[in-house]
């Protein structure tokens, strides 16, 4: 099966750990090592979580040297934000149908 | 470890059933039974998927009669949706840097 964009965005999401290194790239591209050091984290444990935001297409990996350098990938949060903005559409859809319902009542 | 609220929100949109599932309940309450029809799932299948959805406080369930009904809380999701958006903010200034940069080149 092929996993939907959303999916693999949204557990990727799922994870204080991985967020913490987003708002971290978002600052700037970082090796791995130094990704997982706010979180005390070791090569092989910072490895992991960046491998699934890889996956997600979050992040994109180079090598430079011995290091490996990240980049954040924002595209997929946009994605995310998108689905989230038509629940928007549909709150605000509630409240006027709710507003119209007081105004006839009155 | 007590879990984050974004933790569980992202976790429970990470599957493409419990998306249309909220997407059934935003056009009004709904049996478990009923939820699961659209994706031919028998209402233990369903009553898992209904079981995350409320763990991440996405779905209120009260009994009518022999039914589970279902309601949508849609708390989380603005929730989710606000994370998202600091992004955003974040992309416009990148935007801006970028644009004063070409501005300063010319």
């Amino acid at each position: 099966m092929v996993e939907n964009r959303l999916d693999t965005t949204f557990q990727a999401l799922a994870d204080p750990t991985r967020r913490g290194m987003l708002a971290s790239l978002a600052l700037g591209e970082t090796s791995i090592g130094e990704l997982g050091e706010p979180f005390r984290m070791n090569f092989a444990g910072a490895a992991k979580h960046v491998k699934v935001l890889e996956s997600a297409g979050l992040v994109q990996r180079r090598k430079a040297g011995r290091k490996q350098i990240c980049t954040l990938r924002a595209e997929p949060l946009a994605e995310a934000e998108q689905w989230l903005k038509q629940w928007e559409e549909f709150w605000s859809l509630r409240l006027d149908r709710l507003q119209a319902i007081v105004e006839g009542s009155r």
